[in-house]
């Protein structure tokens, strides 16, 4: 009686630490007709990365051909590696009515979000800019002067939240989880999004 | 670091025999800050109602001069009582941040969608009309010509359906009630309805 048009891309940003990961792996797992946005990349497969499933491996003047024709939706240079999200990937999964998620930094939403007017951004927040220093001192994995430059991105990171269409704070794991899972739900009942086909 | 600024008005309308009541309950009990909001009535208290949880009961001069103080969201006569929803009393509820569910019908909601921009509509569909039809029969209250009245009912009810903002298929009742309870929490999530409150 009612059915989807097409799939919707979810573009999901936080400031480091602040649980997207964690959030979006259960997201995939417990949630069908979802999947993540796999990137192009110029840098070398790590072991066990596969082709198509992580990455697409292209070469540098591959990547670039792209550029020029316009494909990318984001792409940005990491530590002398290119990545970039595909316009026509994209295009090609919502057509067939699967739902993506692009976990990405602010500057690539941004340039997302002036592309695809149609897609949701959601902005995760830690609980606090003190509850996120203790999260990156406990995980062990930087330095302190690296921590600090972390927190002073998380700052301006947050300063960019209003571009996203939804703040979830992720102050209790759980509740942050039903809330993702339910912009998720509510995004594919949205009347824009659907069709009546009636068949009385 | 973010709050919600306001309480949320929810207006839920569905054809007769498409889960409506099962599917609020459910979430009445299962999602805190969220209540039913409590009509005024000019019909007499029935055994165990009480005044202010079920309805608030009034008298006909009381109501109407409710009416020409324009206190209704909306109103309507059925069988010769009066029966509507106080905009004041709404307001209130959701000054204090509480979440309001309007379970209200299509002629209702049209009056409210008009009065108050910011509330969130939802359609529930039953999966079709011949569905409807045999869940009618079976719950065996209604003679065949008033599951027949029934029926053109929804059929008009279902052309209105384009008002709401959100659209529920209540086919799998187990999934119909996870898309309801994501849209009260992705409602809630959206970046027009919180703050920024910096605690660095």
């Amino acid at each position: 009686m009612i059915k989807r048009k097409t799939g919707i891309l979810f573009v999901i940003s936080a400031p480091s630490g602040a649980g997207k990961s964690t959030l979006c792996k259960r997201l995939l797992s417990e949630v069908s007709g979802i999947e993540f946005s796999v990137s192009f990349t110029t840098r070398a497969p790590r072991s066990g990365e596969v082709h198509g499933r992580d990455y697409f491996f292209i070469t540098r003047e591959e990547f670039m051909a792209m550029v020029n024709r316009g494909d990318f939706l984001e792409y940005a240079e990491v530590h002398g590696n290119l990545y970039g999200t595909s316009k026509s990937f994209v295009e090609e999964k919502l057509r067939k009515g699967m739902d993506l998620i692009l976990d990405i930094d602010v500057q690539g939403a941004k340039q997302v979000f002036s592309k695809m007017k149609e897609c949701v951004g959601i902005f995760i927040f830690p609980p606090s800019i003190e509850e996120l220093r203790k999260r990156l001192i406990k995980r062990g994995t930087d330095p302190e002067d690296v921590i600090e430059k972390r927190l002073k991105a998380a700052r301006w990171e947050i300063a960019q939240s209003h571009m996203y269409h939804y703040w979830i704070l992720n102050d209790d794991l759980e509740e942050a989880y039903q809330q993702l899972k339910g912009v998720v739900l509510a995004e594919r009942a949205k009347r824009e999004r659907m069709e009546l086909t009636w068949n009385i």
